[in-house]
């Protein structure tokens, strides 16, 4: 079941350097391991904008939910969620 | 080159059943050959809204502009459009 | 899988009220027979507009998907649809 | 009485971690006792987001403000109040 | 139990004259039945616009959505409502 | 001449406990104050919000602004004014 | 006492063009009737919109909501009614 | 002096076809008109949207609002103004 | 020419005292050298909220942005511009 | 390839004024290395505003996004992307 995720992040100003690189890393470890296990499926940036589009494929919501949860950036983010089905004019 | 081009289509109350009807007939078709051609890479419904989530990958915002603008339900949409990059956290 | 949904109906002033009616019935009759099968959980109105709260029970987005679409009022609503999980305070 | 409320939790980057946790567990134990108590009726999570969809069933306004007060996390959140009434398509 | 409402009238341009004074006649005679009645609380012009702003005092919210409803203007109007409840610094 | 005022709180999450406790104090005694002298004609809570829903009657603009400016609470607050004019369904 | 309001004209496409001009020459007269008599004080068009700020100098609010109802465009407006005070900082 | 200017275009479904032709006609030759002059320094359209982003050098506000009044479609545009000054650290 | 400017001040809540005396005298010594000047049309303030509404005539666009750029306030302000033309409806 | 941007700064209250110099330092530095090379077409000021509406002349969204990641400015910044394309309107 697949869903669009908008995430956009918002780090505070005052942040410490080191929490924050090393949120970020385990961000981007977190991303890559479900993106190879095939539920996140699309990632992308969104030009000029620290936002990213994302497209899951997901066995229900509260998997959704645990997945989003789980982000390392999680606190810092306003996120929307938008439920995908099928377009009767899809090919695929 | 992607975009994600959010579509949402509002047909006026009156509008003659045929041209809709055909107006309708005609986006599928439009929108399954530029699938086919590679353009259109990706188009999801937003579930339970007249709307849709669609990527695309074209060379160039020109390109880009042409093929929204002759889309037959066009004159009937509200778009938007976001210019997407390379996510540094993205496997592919 | 648990979605609500808020639909705010916007019916045009020069409305057939024959075609009104009979649309209401329709909706109310399409409504009935969803909640009695299980699927459409709640509907609750939100008082003093033409608007609904409700919540759906469905197997997946897919389905969400083709019951909205199927509202006999569909074509004069407006639609939000919020993907529901559990709660980790839910006592239910 | 129903009225549908949704909470959205914005706690401070910089909030001290135990006061944090102990509010979180107050807030849970707060909601845990107002279902059991018949008046939290429904609690559900918004997929992704820090926010909630519940349902209160109270004798009147002032209690339903009583219990939105009283809750731990109130000062952290964004509240939107919408009072239900009885649809008349509604089976039960 | 207090109700704040805001209506805010859109006649369609092209209503038939009679109509719309036969309908703002019965809105006048339906409100000032309501306030001699004691439900209808409050109601003011909002100085400059075509829109009020009430307050109700109800026994629960489906008698405000039956009140709300059976307004002439009420296919008309776009409405908000905000549940009131005793102010701590009220004195009265 | 009448004024509907909504006041909207956003006391800071790292306010001093004793210049917070204060401060809605001497708020307290101001508001009854104003509404014994007969200014501030009604003061209601928005149900589940720290915000209210407040009439005032007073001479002019000139002094409306200076009631407000005048709030203890005025420097956390959200403002928004509405001059209120006789409604010509008004009975009183 | 003072007063700044934005007016907002929204003339229905289909409107028929000798309704329309007599419409904006009756409103052409008004403004000019109100501003000789000095109760609208500044007229101002906001640069390539359909739009004016306007100033206006009245007794009390139930004469500015007079005042503007009586425009002959009244009812293709949107209209929004700003108090002023006097400035602590103004030389006037 | 320069202005940014966004105009969006909503041309009404039943509109005429040849009134609609003659008018897309006659602004594109006051377009083009215009940038010939050197008034109109920019004109881009925002890609898949009815809508476009333009730059005008005028000598002051009122023959910027004289123009824009002046484009054919104007009735049917909405129409954002950006007052441009020089930014400090561009190189022309 | 002239421009219609809202000027929205949000001072931080922990802001030093002093610094917050001596910025507001500043403030005032700069808009009341302004008005001496005739470049400061107008200054009025939105009754009951930290906002005023100015009209500023000035010889260009530069000179706006240098002269609200110079506020000492400037740096807490949220600013809106509207760029004003004469109205065909003006008596002046 | 055109886009226009908008970019507004939000420096917070209490930055470093050092840094803050020094960022807005290498903020220009950069501004005038990118314009020289063609690739930022046009960096207007919007009047009154710590805010900016770009062009940029980019080969491909890839070089949009990591041209403004890497503005010293760009975690105090709101940035809006806007794809541009040929107007057919346009003489040039």
């Amino acid at each position: 079941m697949l869903f669009a995720v908008q995430m956009t992040v918002n780090l505070p100003p005052g942040m410490d350097p080191e929490v924050r690189a090393s949120t970020i890393a385990a961000e981007k470890e977190y991303a890559q391991r479900l993106q190879c296990a095939g539920e996140w499926l699309h990632l992308w940036r969104c030009a000029g904008r620290y936002s990213n589009l994302s497209v899951f494929d997901v066995v229900d919501n509260d998997r959704l939910n645990d997945i989003l949860w789980g982000l390392p950036l999680f606190p810092y983010m306003d996120v929307t969620v938008t439920a995908l089905a099928r377009h009767p004019s899809a090919v695929r």
